[in-house]
């Protein structure tokens, strides 16, 4: 959690961090901000408050965040510029150097984080490093110390969460209404004027019915059918007709506006009916659903729950990849992962799972088995997000049912 | 243009080009690829096509671009992780070694691009360099090769731009057709149920209505009123009131779906009536913008304007930043910027401004002149969206009337 910051920078041996880049669409200035309107440095000494440094036509919206604030103005950048003989790379290291040593960091391990502009900043840090002997710039790979920190939401991060899980929902929702208010004419929805929906006109309205509430949906939303249900990343083809008895494997992961926190949710439907081998397949990742959910215990491995999960499938006659890593057919991904101000964090399920993730109290979480056979045309993914509460018990964020079958009107 | 790619490579001593990052929300991987719902690698050797590496799963997103894709999975990943002795970084960078050299890049100088986690990039790029002594990655700061490229944009580009100032238009028009459908009750705009309306409620009609055409606002919207009007950047407090007579900067930058082209539009209104003084920074705003646009001559440089502006901003008794770069009362920014996959990219008219600044054929950029006195609650803005046309004409991209004054209904 945010308040184990400081514990964390002295057990990770850094004595500061510098986060970059703009306060929205940006989940460690989100995080360390509340996020905003605003592009500039945050630099935090361990031990000391963070300071927020932003330009003045951005001061207002910066010192809504509540954090101290300085103008980049003040380390009046037109005078460095003179001084750099009119090199602006030369400037903005001096201004680096300058606000560094302002947060007491002129030496010392600093660890970098922001998304942002990768050229630029990659030359920058190496030249700041090139003149300040004793500073040394960290880029963590793999698991991040703030990703330690955000695996555990506090309580308002929670109900943030929680509150996306039910926007998400209520879109869903909107989403099966409204296919199932149109009539069918040689097995494909049509509208009132007897044309055919298209996958495109459904993803427009979800993002339309995301809006209106206030969310955002910066990832896009998978809504596949057929074959693109079989293979798990693919969006959907937006030309792709709603056609009956047909797997549509519906992944929805919309954020708070601004870019804050995600929610993440999947159903899986056929319009009118099921085959034979679509309900086999639902059923057998419904059982491994509920079957996972019930072994759920409070600070266990996540990872052993998708060893757990390649089993059981591979009990039910299921390829995984477990036995063959590079299998396209059967249970191909990990069991889930962790939702907050990335739609993917911590903790993890698959290969990237260290010691620290676990179903800890804070957590949260993703449990979504699936199983895909693209060349048969089918996919099933059933998913839902958990919150491990401070008690150690385990709850659903946000209610929906698991049907397969949607009822469609006949003519 | 994305056609001069080989000779700009070519004419900064750049043997090729290395993007990162996800398909969409990143400009430089939406250029080169026309986005996706994919994230990976873009490599390209000058004289060669591009190539892009993405996984599995997500495979046949990354063939809907068209280019040559390979998998990262042919490189077998845990394989090499086992090389690696299981750490991580060194598998990354032997693969990044792999996919370098595959095409045709073990040496040389590469420059990087894309918007993507800085501090893991930092390392994986470091290592990658000190692993291949004779490759160099350059990380351009200020004005970059791809930026120069993306300066003029070909016909489908600016139809993309066009299309986007429809929208945006559209949408200011509902906006005002909104605002001026309220009545008024002390000087504020109340709803139906007798309540006064908030710039927050105006703002969520604005994404809706933004949503509801495809568009999304990642950047958010300016609507800022009264003492906010005056500083540029402030987006508006969303629990302020819409009070008649006092200015609202109304400055508007949506973006495609998925992260594409933005178009940028400024209005200052009025609701009811404009008080002498508001009406006075409105006529010397409107007075310059005109000034200005018929100024305007093909490959002229686009900085002249900006000092054009300041000198007759000047003239008529306003501080500028020409005299005093850190007023913040006046005519406090520069006159406008490229439009493109970035709200804010060449051409530039203020300090960043070079040589190729210029209003050349395939330059899209704004003309926003503004005027600001915080302290009296009171800033005017108004800009468009110009393209330079391959005739050298200059076209505003979308039409819209410049009133100040907005009517109100009185009870």
């Amino acid at each position: 959690m945010k308040t184990d910051l400081d514990t964390l920078l002295q057990s990770y041996a850094f004595d500061g961090l510098l986060v970059v880049g703009a306060g929205d669409h940006n989940p460690a200035m989100m995080y360390l901000t509340g996020g905003g309107h605003f592009t500039g440095e945050l630099i935090k000494k361990c031990g000391a408050p963070p300071l927020l440094f932003c330009r003045m036509m951005e001061r207002d919206e910066a010192a809504k965040t509540g954090l101290p604030t300085k103008l980049i103005d003040d380390y009046k950048p037109i005078e460095l510029l003179k001084q750099a003989g009119g090199d602006v790379l030369k400037a903005t290291v001096m201004r680096y150097q300058k606000m560094l040593a302002d947060c007491g960091l002129s030496t010392g391990r600093v660890t970098v984080y922001g998304r942002t502009e990768l050229g630029a900043m990659f030359t920058v840090l190496n030249e700041v490093q090139a003149a300040m002997p004793g500073l040394t710039f960290v880029g963590e790979t793999g698991n991040t110390m703030l990703m330690e920190a955000q695996l555990t939401k506090d309580t308002s991060e929670a109900a943030r969460i929680r509150k996306m899980g039910q926007i998400t929902t209520a879109v869903v929702g909107q989403v099966a209404d409204f296919l199932t208010s149109h009539k069918v004419q040689d097995e494909v929805l049509v509208k009132a004027d007897g044309q055919p929906l298209t996958l495109g006109e459904v993803k427009s309205r979800i993002n339309l019915w995301l809006a209106e509430r206030g969310a955002e949906n910066p990832e896009g939303t998978i809504f596949a059918i057929g074959r693109d249900s079989g293979v798990p990343h693919s969006s959907g083809n937006p030309a792709d007709l709603l056609r009956l008895g047909q797997t549509i494997v519906f992944d929805i992961y919309p954020c708070e506006g601004g870019g804050g926190y995600f929610y993440d949710f999947t159903r899986t439907w056929c319009l009118g009916y099921a085959p034979d081998e679509a309900w086999k397949l639902y059923e057998d990742v419904l059982s491994i659903y509920n079957q996972i959910t019930s072994e759920l215990k409070v600070n266990a491995p996540y990872k052993a729950y998708q060893q757990r999960t390649c089993e059981l499938f591979e009990g039910l006659g299921h390829p995984t990849v477990k036995s063959n890593p590079a299998t396209q057919d059967g249970y191909i991904h990990s069991l889930g992962h962790g939702v907050g101000l990335n739609i993917h964090e911590r903790p993890w399920s698959g290969v990237s799972a260290g010691e620290a993730d676990r179903l800890v109290p804070g957590a949260v979480f993703t449990i979504e088995p699936g199983l895909y056979y693209p060349d048969r045309g089918l996919g099933v993914r059933l998913e839902n997000t958990v919150w491990v509460n401070p008690e150690g018990g385990f709850e659903i964020m946000a209610d929906y049912p698991m049907e397969l079958v949607l009822p469609v009107k006949k003519e």
